[in-house]
């Protein structure tokens, strides 16, 4: 929608000649255009004052919040409706569904306030909201309508739900995971009908050479004699879902035939699908680029708008006086350290010389982006509680055990003991103690540690591995306690809180990972790439809601689970006389059907595992029509084909950013400041718990050389930048990106940025580093 | 192995003074060094006169025919050789596979005498070849003993038998394959290791929560209750083979549990599966452009080589002169036609001046490379036999029609037709009259084109679609005869012609590729991606090869196939009573077995496409041991992780390189030569057939200011560089890297060429563009 930023470009009469400070309203317009570039907003707002105001309260997170709280209740709405996995009358969930809409329809008023009307009106986003919510109502009040004089109507409005998720200016993610999948589809349409050609060459083949052989199926059904369901059959193959099955008839008869079977595999498996991979990948990263690109200059557009508004001339430059900056900045973070801010102002205003000039102001975005954690050092409490006693001989030989290597090896062992008693049957009363042996094991330890590091050290906010140790063990804790209590009170056996304790205690095995570095790196990338991950969630959500509704207007009820312990001559045939004999019942599938939206989505995941789809297909295909197997095709091709191999995609270009990464400029910047203002730490010296004796050795040097000024703010503090394996794909391509970006290039025009495409950024000399 | 090259670099004292032509014997020098660097070869040789005329004999194509022959051979004998598709007597079988190392010694002594002896045995390759011969005959020694006394031995060294196709020098294809593998191992052990822990902590927690419930599969036998069958079920469930049948129990006895097993999914089937490719795929990408660089720097160390054997000096520059350059264009190609090789002096020996410079001499073995068409344009035939007739207006009318774009979709039309008819029903004699009719019509269409276009350029070397057209027509009108000509004699009715005609038949219908230009271009990537899928093919066939003649030594006769039509009860359990009742045999696998060569090929390429493995594993973990499931686990690891994720790794690079494209340096060079003579032609007027027109339209001006010079060698012929897009991904890759290297670079020393390492060339400061 590249119309839709185009009022961010509209300049205001500058505010104030350069002989004023800046009014209040400037430092908000201002902060604004900061708090937009920080994170990537791309929101075009009116620039007048109480229309900046709402912008602010616009993107409040109470706001957003509220939102997202809405926007998943109405998508949990199906819950509720019928088919139902917790019915509720139509009556309250109509009343929740409004609701509802009231929220987005208010949301979207808000957001009309912000925009300008021209702008508003542009915006498919918007457009696709009024017009979901102009839709569902109207099928709502038909719904009711009929309901009223007990006329069953299809409550079709609700596959659009997903709609909110997506148009949603808070979404851009899933969007553009979306706009992937869309630019993608053109390179590969000509591919999937190149594949649907051969899959019916092959069919035609399969025809003559087998059809007239009077070959019979393991079920004994004929074996190759229609086309269209030799088509079918192609295609599951190429899923491999029906292999070697399908082959077996023909190769029982000659082994020749096999090779038909191996070279439809050749073909149509292993290239073609593979070449689906190669165009989805391929388009993923062309267009990944241009939006990074566009992006990354957007930004730096809305610092430079941001600059021009709050500065004031000091001899030949213009510059940013330190009182505003510090206002803008309290404004954008406003949770934001004095500590930390300080040492910002250090960075941006180098010389001391009471304002920012232009460069430095325009990272200011990208210093707030980054992480610095502030870790307040003081002595450990016991130490000053009761130092004799701390610093006694056996004091220190205990933290010196705990300080060694190998009192982490004795845990390791202890923990693979315990798999092995968790594995042995807790029937015997023996290994039930053990049970608690092992626990008061782990919580020594843990005791241990404290004693040894400073507790809020320990505990830091980015201890990702100690919390994670900590919580499991208090989890596990609880939990045998409370089934113990239970067990004794024998009252009743909870199933749910049993079934958590078991999964706790062996969920504190993991605790093996922290000591391993090489698994701890692997893990780390796992979860760096996991908030992209959740985009997918979303991706993947949306899609499997829309097909789980349509999936139970068509095939709620046609298929019935009864309880395993059921006697009924039905159970067998999953009360639907259609299924007798069939693979589905025969498999006892009758647990995978379309009558609530859990079990509609249960199902779906097994779809996109692939593996006996057919058997799924045929089912629902005999209960209903055969063409109902269209609906497991397309399911197939939209979510196998296309989103899972987005989804490869981006995990392969996740592991080959992080594998080419290094720090950005702004991050080196901030990490010499921390050095030269010597109130650095290293995160390995806080992880090994080597803080308290790094401190003693800088505490001098702190109290010798270093001038006043330095000590005022920062005194007792020390600083470490996060992390940068925490980041993700997107921040860490950005960063790249700008990285070559001059500082002073103030970028192309923002009507050229938002025509940028990915042609223009594909090299047109490819080099050989780039392209292998 | 480095250490191998080395003696490439002994400089033999300079042989001629730079006044006096070189000796023959120097010409063939630096023969061998052109030609080794126009195919890539890296072979030290002795440069005395004697061992290079060996090396030179070692070379012949005849030689290495001769010894793909043999090790083919060896590799077939596993057909004759007991458990034998074809049997043939131990005796037969040992005489042929020493008559094999026989050769292969032979190949050896004839490299030892080419190679300097230090160099010979320091390669692994050779010592390798020299411990496989001897340890076969060993094995044949004792096995033949063995079966003189009546005693079944084990013919274990039939195993090794793939090493003489990894490691003649010819296969350094398949070697980089498996070097490529090798190098991923580390970086994949790790994951791999945290992979296997998720699946035991996952096991530990199946056993628990399902461990207890007393609950029963589809097939009645407890569920989830040994842990090393639950660890094998998962390990099942991660290829998603038995997917969703092993959640089902779990599943029916309540939903929650479903959430268990989709969490499994997401985290060991699609986060560590695509892990595992993003592993393989960056160390391949790694390890590739590392060997392209010092193949590229190789190749130009080899041509300076040459160039310091030939040059004199003239002025103050040395160079070639023109005679020594053909002789030793002559000697390394001589095939090459005198118009082409006087082309390529032409572009080597720019303002004529009769002789060549070192930029230009370093060129040769590019220039030698590129694959140029000449084209001799002549009238059509027809023309000058009956001028009046063929220029007369009907005939002009017809080669209109010919060539227009109508012509081409009507006969789009009447395949499509066709294949309705194919589809149809053959019994009914109006069909197969109708067969007749459309081959006439495809008959006459290439009579047409014939008529029309210039038979000796529409049937040009590269004109692979004309020829793919014209082929199957034949193909089916010849089988067609066939088939209608032993239907009407009958007297047998031959299953197998009967196969060929009714694929032929089918087979035609693809010629409707040729006509939408989009699928042209795809199928021709993918022709391009062929040469290295065969690479792969090698890779596939040697480990198939290896795991084919052990499950043949341990799964031998366990299982007997039986005749569809046999009554015989142990049809239904395989001929083997533990089977029974098995899913195995429930599916009627029975002709899944390892009873000869071509049944574990087979039943190896189903167990490549993954789905029911864990059934066939089953089933001959029930006739022999459960420890054997290894056997098939470890077929997995080695084939779908690491070999099949090396092949979607090479079709993604294939295609990013070919998105990529552009023309070579050396390229542009030669075209521009060819442009500037007049005597170029596009390969789509040669397509296209619109030769003729451009002809009479050059002709003109050729005989207008076109010198003499020029005509003498050339005249009557047309160019043209065959299309870039017949090329692998190295020839591309290496074309890319070498115009990245300054033409008047020497490169690094062989010696530091020898030892790059991948992260020498990995991008100390990677930039945006080769990232992402």
């Amino acid at each position: 929608m590249p119309g839709a930023h185009r009022a961010a470009g509209l300049h205001r009469p500058h505010p104030s000649s350069p002989e004023e400070p800046p009014a209040q309203e400037d430092l908000l317009l201002a902060a604004a255009y900061v708090s937009d570039a920080q994170y990537n907003r791309n929101v075009p707002f009116e620039t007048s004052p109480q229309a900046v105001r709402l912008y602010h309260f616009y993107n409040h997170w109470t706001m957003r919040a509220a939102t997202y709280f809405f926007i998943w209740g109405d998508l949990a709405l199906a819950l509720f409706e019928e088919p139902a996995l917790f019915p509720l009358p139509f009556l309250a969930t109509s009343i929740a569904e409004v609701l509802c809409l009231t929220a987005f329809s208010g949301r979207l008023v808000h957001f009309a306030k912000v925009t300008p009307q021209m702008v508003f009106w542009k915006d498919t986003k918007n457009i696709c909201i009024v017009v979901t919510i102009v839709l569902t109502l109207i099928d709502l009040i038909i719904y009711g309508s009929l309901e009223a004089v007990n006329i069953h109507g299809v409550r079709w409005s609700r596959a659009l739900r997903p709609v909110f998720l997506i148009n949603f200016p808070e979404s851009r993610q899933i969007r553009r995971a979306f706009r992937s999948i869309r630019n993608t589809l053109p390179d590969i349409l000509y591919v999937f009908l190149l594949f649907i050609f051969s899959m019916l060459i092959f069919s035609l083949m399969a025809l003559k050479l087998f059809g007239d052989r009077g070959l019979k199926t393991v079920e004994g059904s004929p074996y190759f004699t229609n086309i269209l369901d030799i088509a079918f059959e192609l295609y599951v193959l190429v899923t491999t879902a029906n292999s070697p099955d399908v082959m077996m008839p023909a190769y029982e008869f000659n082994w020749w035939y096999s090779l038909y079977f191996i070279t439809y595999i050749i073909i149509n498996t292993y290239i073609f699908m593979s070449v689906f991979l190669a165009v989805v990948y391929n388009n993923y990263r062309k267009h990944l680029k241009n939006e990074i690109r566009t992006l990354a200059y957007l930004k730096r557009h809305k610092m430079i708008e941001a600059f021009n508004i709050l500065k004031v001339k000091v001899g030949t430059e213009f510059v940013v006086k330190e009182a505003q900056w510090r206002q803008l900045a309290k404004i954008v973070a406003p949770d934001i350290s004095s500590s930390h801010l300080e040492l910002l102002l250090r960075i941006s205003d180098e010389g001391q010389k009471g304002y920012v000039d232009k460069m430095n102001f325009l990272r200011l975005a990208d210093l707030l982006n980054i992480q610095v954690v502030t870790i307040n050092i003081k002595r450990h409490p016991l130490e000053a509680w009761m130092p004799r006693v701390y610093q006694s001989s056996p004091s220190l030989l205990v933290q010196k055990v705990v300080r060694h290597r190998i009192f982490v090896w004795v845990y390791d062992v202890i923990i693979l003991i315990n798999a092995i008693f968790i594995a042995l049957d807790e029937k015997n009363p023996l290994i039930s103690y053990a049970e608690w042996l092992f626990l008061s094991l782990y919580i020594i330890e843990i005791l241990l540690k404290l004693y040894t590091y400073e507790p809020r050290a320990y505990f830091g906010r980015k201890q990702f591995w100690n919390w994670f140790d900590t919580l499991i063990i208090i989890a596990a804790l609880v939990a045998t306690v409370a089934n113990t209590t239970i067990q004794s009170a024998r009252k009743y056996n909870s199933q749910q809180i049993l079934d958590i304790v078991l999964i706790l205690r062996i969920l504190r095995l993991l605790r093996i990972i922290v000591s391993i570095q090489r698994f701890r790196v692997i893990v780390t990338t796992l979860i760096n790439i996991g908030p992209t991950m959740l985009t997918f969630g979303g991706l993947v959500l949306v899609v499997y809601y829309v097909f789980a509704i349509i999936g139970m207007e068509v095939f709620h009820g046609k298929v019935h689970f009864f309880d395993p312990s059921s006697t009924s001559p039905d159970a067998l045939e999953c009360g639907n006389p259609a299924l007798k004999d069939s693979a589905f019942a025969r498999g006892r599938y009758c647990r995978n059907n379309f009558n609530d939206l859990a079990a509609s989505l249960i199902l779906l995941t097994e779809l996109t595992v692939v593996n006996q789809w057919h058997v799924l297909a045929d089912g629902f295909a005999l209960v209903t029509h055969q063409a109902s197997k269209l609906y497991f095709i397309g399911f197939h091709v939209v979510v196998v084909i296309l989103i899972v191999n987005i989804f490869i995609a981006f995990i392969l270009e996740a592991f080959f950013v992080a594998y080419s990464l290094e720090k950005s400029e702004v991050e080196t910047a901030i990490e010499k400041k921390i050095q030269e203002l010597g109130v650095g730490v290293q995160e390995e010296e806080v992880q090994d718990g080597k803080l308290i004796d790094n401190v003693d050795a800088k505490d001098s040097g702190f109290s010798g050389d270093d001038g006043d000024n330095k000590r005022k703010a920062l005194k007792g503090l020390y600083f470490r930048i996060a992390s940068k394996k925490y980041k993700t794909v997107d921040a860490l391509l950005q960063q790249m990106f700008e990285s070559e970006i001059a500082p002073e290039d103030e970028g192309p025009s923002l009507e050229e940025i938002l025509n940028f495409s990915p042609s223009d950024i594909h090299p047109k000399n490819p080099s050989f580093e780039n392209s292998a």
